[in-house]
């Protein structure tokens, strides 16, 4: 009846290769080229500037004020993928810090996107692991009620399934469904081209309005300009 | 790629028994039976104080500041429906009115659970239509984008699939999964029958700690009374 | 330079008819009227459930903690008006209370709306004085710091002017400029004449898809019933 | 070197005279009778209107998402008890329903106040048993991690010793240390007294400004009339 | 009777000689030299730690979701403007980017204060395009619904009139009115000699409490001090 | 009856040693080593990102907008202290900026936590004067109204007393009762080696539910590996 205390080890990631395409995008290309969806809440924020990373998510459901379901999904991580950690219930509590970094790295995680607190973040950021987080905090959680991993979650508002991909940057963070990772990868590179062009256009001058032919549209819908 | 701009007509409800058996319960029994899962965040809060609500959910994926998804979601009710409608940002405008309220009413929908704002709360009130919204606003809204209809969505933190049960009163709002209606009637049967004993029990001075025979676990967790 | 420590006598308030008609309106009748602007933020909430007002400005600038200028504006309260009282920074200290209406209430006042606390909120209930407040808090304030009284104010992400019409409902709170508010009366008796048949319409069954015509602008913008 | 797992069986409560003293009180007054503190943050609000309540403080600190320990408090309450409970960080899940309340209220407790969420507010609200929280959330708890009982807390922002006085009503929740019970009630009799005759002579239209001399003050302050 | 949908293209802005001079004091100084007036809430925050500006307001009064006001906005801006955003709800959508940050900068802008969300981040630190918001979003914005440019608005708290000068630094944005430039900026030179002076003053040691002659009014107020 | 007005020059600091030895260990681990308690609110923030602090507590209680209690606590800081300022209600006005630090460490102050703003961002960076903050805000305050200093303050949800150590970097901020410093120094020295321990054990890819044994527990509570 519940999906508690379960851990799915056969997920299907997201084709790599679409995913190492989409690494080299920004986080408002994918999301405005997936037709404006899929971004978490913007209260997740880097922990550190130059915070990013692309890969496929490891999912976890916690418990508040309690860590276990961590170390089981270090279990579950291969190369490339991003742990997106969900929580039964609003917490910011520190969750994660150095010694799970440590232990996710070599399992070859490129990140962690945690709809809760973290601490350490020192090391976090001297480790250059990227961390995309609710909190920062250096309240310590327990290990005593099973969550689960790999299941469907809801992370700061958007769902998201193992294998699905997951980008982030300063700009926050999206998530791709793995079937559609390759043709949100082909729309982002279209979307990103076009984008080139209209930077040395706009640059030289020309206007949204002229550039956009938004005046016609603007005087159908009643602007008026006034002295 | 992406699924706005779509209106899924045929949806698959939960069983109406089931539904009709989940009427006679609240929502923490409910979402004990569940495991502990399924609630929205209790941001989201029943406009009158006697509001409650049992049905099958059609969902409305809205844009902020514009309420043109729920016109279209109204043809989509069927009696015993609930709306749940979720929104692509977060957005406390009126989507929700007195006129809208009475269309809904009319094709037989048993109330509206709005990750937004609503309005006309006075008159909401007299109609006795229950609402469980994020904010009270007067603040009016457009119709010029699309979102979906019938759509999964995530409604204040929580999955909602078209047809599932959604079940609100003072306590909050919990969603089951359409395919386990009867399996949680059955527990939330079970467990109320249970609840209904121990009333008379508590009343009587016995403590949850002899009740629960907690004493044992709690002092091997190392519980020290002193005086 | 500043307009701190300024009380200004002799202020222009809204011509009464209009301020007597309008009062027969709900906020969201009256926002929508003036063309969906007005609305004081949705967080100033009535600290009773059948809370109504509607006056003429009284406006008041708030320090942080510090209630005197609520004294000095009681003696500007002329019969019909509202207090409007904003503060130079976030605060939510109980800036009135019982004595304070009592004394607003003997000079005439209907009502007060205050982006920061209120107490004696019991008292405030039987004499039927009806608050819109950021917040009800015992918090005590001092008396040390001049503010003003009737310069213009921004309450709660709105600005107000001293004479303009305020009115306040279950829905929220809008502000009609002085010198609108016989066009904006009139245009809310317009829209309520226009709601009242609505309301029958929908309830027949109608729906808003069909009276507004939306159908040929979805399909225009794309939407797609699917099965 | 912490005390957590700690619980106090023997604790000093205030004199009972001065608890029934200060029951005839509002919080306003004798947050005033105290000089303007004890009061908790504005945020902890009554589950329904009426709820009121005095009584002396068994303190409880609960850990996120488990209220192990409000089992453990029940033993410890004496009539005339009021259950104070803090969490170690913020939380919002409910750790408080009616079965509780059963107990609660056979050991002779007249309320709760808790820096955390509640359910069954119904029957809470049928029980007339008053509850004064940060939230209601019909989130389930779990009992696995200890915390205390009558040790220091801090609640919602004040510190509660186990003895001290609670007084909670509509305007908020303030807490009277012990020793200063009685004092504190002489206090609040003379302030109240005062009020009394203060209110009659405002409604005959006697201004604050006047009844109080402030003109002098504010002149010298440097407020300007103008027209 | 509103002013939504309206451009006005002539405005005055204040004097070139005020602005270069008050581009050389910090927020703090022109705050307390204005009377400490005229700051937008503490919410809006550079998107990067040197981000500093000091301009001519062009304002725009921004729906939900929707960033068509921008582009017309960008037809008003002239060479030293800082273009101030508003929004008719509370929304944090990303309304603003790098392409909107190449125009802006083509026709001669110094930076955008926005009561929104902005997303690009990255591209706009590197373009030293400095910008104050609400929040970073990657979240799109669709091209609408009109709402205006160089009318008063509200931003963030503050009423801000087209011309009004106004600066950005680390502690936050102040309004300067056009007409009060000169004087405010004389204000703040003199204020910062003053502080100059006064550094030296406290590093060698002096207390405040001697250097402002603090004693004597402590003692009044009743200062105890007890071992 | 209350304890505001008061300054209590005589205080008893944490032992120097034990202080020292604390510097050493980062906020987490001093507050694993209390047994998981002693933390702010993780909404205290440090105003640059490689401010840390730790010394012994001076203690402040503000009155909102006011900081004239700052200059009291000026003259009872003595080389090695920290200041701790609580606020009586929830405020964010800037308390503090360049020259109360320049006095502060003239004195020899080793930061400041205030749950309130500051200002004067740029200059207490280059000072490396490390200040933890709730809010970064411009606005002034006044000198009007009696706080304390050097009485038992809540600062941020922590009770803290005069001469307790506080320890502050990136993490957060946490408070050590004076009379436990030394006992808290050993136990974070004991947590600190194995620390070090373990990750390089994590780095060779050794799991933590392997390492500390968790398979186990795991199990017994129920988690199932599925396909």
């Amino acid at each position: 009846m519940n999906n508690l205390g379960i851990v799915k080890r056969n997920i299907t990631r997201a084709d790599r290769t679409a995913v190492e395409q989409l690494s080299h995008f920004g986080v408002a290309t994918i999301h405005e080229a997936m037709g404006r969806v899929g971004l978490l809440k913007p209260y997740i924020r880097p922990i550190y500037t130059s915070a990013a990373l692309c890969g496929t998510a490891v999912t976890v459901l916690l418990q508040p004020g309690d860590n276990w379901m961590m170390h089981v999904a270090a279990e579950q991580i291969q190369p490339g993928d991003v742990v997106v950690a969900a929580c039964t219930t609003d917490n910011e509590d520190g969750f994660f810090g150095d010694l799970l970094a440590t232990s996710f790295k070599a399992r070859g995680a490129v990140g962690l996107v945690i709809d809760g607190g973290v601490r350490d973040v020192k090391d976090l950021t001297a480790m250059n692991f990227p961390v995309f987080s609710r909190a920062i905090h250096a309240k310590g959680t327990i290990k005593a009620t099973l969550g689960s991993v790999n299941i469907p979650v809801v992370c700061a508002g958007a769902q998201v399934n193992p294998g699905d991909v997951v980008v982030a940057d300063i700009d926050g963070v999206v998530v791709v469904p793995a079937a559609s990772a390759q043709k949100v990868a082909d729309a982002a590179r279209a979307r990103e081209a076009n984008e080139g062009d209209k930077r040395a256009i706009f640059a030289s001058g020309v206007l949204g309005l002229d550039y956009y032919k938004m005046r016609e549209g603007l005087e159908k819908a009643g602007l008026r300009y006034v002295d």
